[in-house]
């Protein structure tokens, strides 16, 4: 088997978790760690040491981690005794990444590890990620059994994206680099890979043939919580779309691979970027809505504009909203579109994936049924998972002869539960080494580059983003350019 | 609009019943009526004259309904002001159907009529149906405002439904005769219809290229009722599959109709009543069954073999059991095996619809699932209404990383009902004039021309149908005629 599951085996490894202190690794990081060692996902004799600047023993860590934990982990998953064994992997080094012989150190303190496999989780900011993998490659860390995991962002556009990964590729193999987008490890996203592929009825329609358009939202309720300097330095565009949103698009409109291995995955995915039509010139115009909130109500309380935030500069021109109207050039979806919307301050969060299937070519119930509505499907990945079927069926009884309604149809028994922690997921794959949830260079590079042609264009405008009030679905652009097509949002 | 819905319209009518006092009547006619009654869908003034050779008044016969009513009401529908209103539309007198001048009686009992629709029910033996039209022609009770509703079964063979269908052919014309077949008056039979016409999603698929065979099983557990000598007249494939089977295979077959007027859906199934193979020579041997139930068991209870039954004659050759692989010989579904079958004394009684589609062409997730199924779509006629798909989904978690699972889909909010009363429905449908759900001439004679064929080459064999013991699938011979395919038999 070249790479089927059986190499896919967890080994007894070393975690090193480097901004071990930070947000994410409170929150997510040790949470998924904690439940796949309760679950027997990590290998017995894991180790898991945590580096950050922070000068601190590593009891008073693991103390900080417990209480994290505590707040963190799914709700009445946490067990004391458990902890207990767990608590027992942890370790905890301060390092600071600039100083290699920091490093050596670590490996010191790691001592003999006969081969044992080493995952790195870069959890800091990416301009970290060179002065890391130069440090562990210095102290020997870095080797064949070595792994490193790295999050976005992942550069701002497909230049600075370039200066990262290859500081990153010239000490690990891409075999070895996982990037993580957590999306990715939700399961209606990998529920999409089993629903159509595993299931016959939707393929031959899963085509420009069949489908009228398809729609991803992920709307988020929040402003900058903040952090507006960070936020501001990305917006909507980078922070959404150009990751989470266009892997969610290349799951929804990729060739069935030949099989789940890693590559053959990433490689039916990156057709579908490198597909994408650029959108210049006057598409900027056509199929491009960027917005920025101004003041507004979320739930009936008042929250401040964009540019009112604390720690704002006035005169930013960063769009907290994105709708994109984006086409794929290959023969299963010319001319379907895509309609890609992200944006902050929207009435509800929620994150879905729309499939809406072409209308019958002949409707025989309409003299006693005016409405008809084509198959939809609705994959929701957020805040409750969950993936739905529109259908028409008979309403029961005499009423009319034959009188039709819409049902709304769960395609899983377990569907609409909170969803899980991804990171569970996805850390679960790296310590078996499965980089098909992981995504690869030439995905981020070849969605900079659709990105940048938009990007660009955007900022030599003289226009600045329209503006909407928080609490709204963005500005009423965004609306037109679905309307414009006969098509609606889904809401 | 040339036939549409609009000119289904009800008219206060009399409604001449014939063969009141029957079993049908009681059980079934007279509280679909009323149910019709209480919810408005009989137009008021609506006249139900009972017609028997029971010299009765009717008084006396209308106590007799009103008890009938009481036990044979769908649960809790029974309401005593509503039957106040009703009993005052139902009358009755006796009739010699075979004397010309009682029918004048009748007319003469209905009075000045002005125009009125009249619809003649005859639950009768079919041996009587051409007495009655005659009768009716006499008096006058035969015209342009007559619609003639008639039970199979008609005829024994092809041969015999010609004469009775002449008979009434000589006083009404094919577009005043509504020929029940009652399965026709079943929800999710005419939710088949939805299913297929008002969701794109199935189409597709189908066909030959999508689906693998198609199933239909009736199966009861009751044996011949006390009426030994009436079913051993008829047998398994004159009582079941010639009208019933063949009727929703034609359903599940047909080509989408240009619209739902009866003669655009009725021009479709008989198409495909057309196209099925004839079964002759050598093909009876590998594509039919026929079984005769010996003593056995139902839920644990002793019963008697066919030739042990009260009546019974020795020797009898009648099937009680019939398992068919049937073909279509069309473009659609060429090389599709439609299994049909249909017996007494089977375990359990329920009757459904199977459409097995193909398995996905390659399966990617072999290595971590042994049992990637198929889709399957069920459709349950009874004993609970429902229509169910089967579906493949990713079990949600970790285990086995891309785990998958079987789920039952509920194709309608409303499923798994106890099953509505069909006479309700099509009745509802005669009062109309919707002859959409009832069978024409044409098919009556496509299907015995087909059923002929096996019947004569059954009776020009020297050997007996085969054994089953009751409690049984049938002759195991019937599981080995869907296995020599690679099929088994939906349980």
């Amino acid at each position: 088997m070249p790479s089927g599951v059986a190499e896919w085996i967890a080994q007894p490894s070393d975690i090193l978790l480097f901004g071990a202190t930070g947000d994410l690794a409170g929150r997510k990081l040790y949470p998924a760690l904690y439940c796949l060692f309760r679950d027997g996902h990590l290998p017995g004799g894991c180790r898991i040491l945590g580096l950050a600047r922070t000068d601190q023993s590593a009891a008073e860590f693991t103390a900080i981690i417990h209480a994290k934990l505590q707040e963190f982990a799914p709700e009445g998953e946490y067990e004391a005794a458990v902890w207990e064994r767990f608590s027992a992997a942890l370790d905890y080094t301060p390092l600071d990444v600039h100083d290699p012989e920091a490093f050596v150190a670590v490996a010191e303190r790691l001592g003999d590890r006969s081969g044992r496999p080493l995952i790195h989780y870069l959890s800091t900011s990416p301009s970290l990620y060179g002065a890391i993998c130069a440090g562990l490659d210095h102290a020997g860390l870095a080797g064949a059994q070595a792994r490193v995991v790295i999050e976005k962002p992942i550069g701002t556009d497909l230049a600075s994206s370039r200066v990262i990964n290859d500081a990153v590729d010239a000490v690990f193999p891409e075999a070895s680099i996982y990037r993580i987008d957590h999306y990715l490890g939700k399961e209606t996203v990998q529920n999409l890979l089993a629903l159509r592929f595993a299931n016959g009825i939707f393929e031959p329609r899963w085509n420009s043939a069949g489908v009228d358009h398809v729609q991803v939202t992920v709307s988020e309720t929040v402003g900058v919580e903040g952090r507006w300097g960070y936020y501001d330095d990305s917006g909507a565009m980078r922070d959404m779309v150009q990751n989470h949103i266009l892997q969610l698009v290349s799951l929804v409109a990729m060739e069935p691979p030949a099989s789940l291995d890693p590559d053959a995955v990433r490689d039916e995915k990156v057709k579908v970027l490198r597909a994408l039509r650029p959108i210049r010139d006057r598409d900027i115009e056509s199929s491009t809505v960027r917005g920025q909130y101004r003041a507004g109500a979320i739930d009936g309380k008042a929250v401040p504009g964009y540019l009112e935030e604390p720690g704002c500069k006035p005169g930013s021109r960063t769009e907290t909203f994105v709708a994109l109207r984006a086409e794929i050039d290959n023969w299963r979806w010319a001319g379907v579109p895509f309609y890609l919307r992200t944006g902050k301050r929207m009435p509800h969060r929620y994150s879905e994936i729309v499939v809406q299937f072409r209308d019958v070519p002949h409707d025989l119930f309409a003299p006693e049924n005016a409405d008809v509505q084509a198959n939809k499907l609705v994959i929701r990945l957020q805040p409750q998972e969950g993936i739905q079927l529109q259908m028409m069926y008979k309403v029961r009884g005499l009423g009319g002869g034959m009188k039709l309604q819409k049902a709304e149809l769960n395609l899983s028994t377990e569907d609409f539960k909170p969803p899980r922690n991804a990171y569970e997921r996805l850390l679960f794959d790296v310590v078996r080494g499965n980089q098909t949830l992981f995504v690869r260079r030439d995905e981020v590079e070849v969605a900079w580059r659709w990105v940048d042609d938009i990007m660009q264009a955007w900022q030599s405008e003289t226009s600045a983003p329209k503006h909407y009030s928080a609490g709204t679905w963005g500005p009423t652009s965004a609306i037109a350019l679905a309307e414009r097509n006969g098509h609606s949002w889904h809401e």
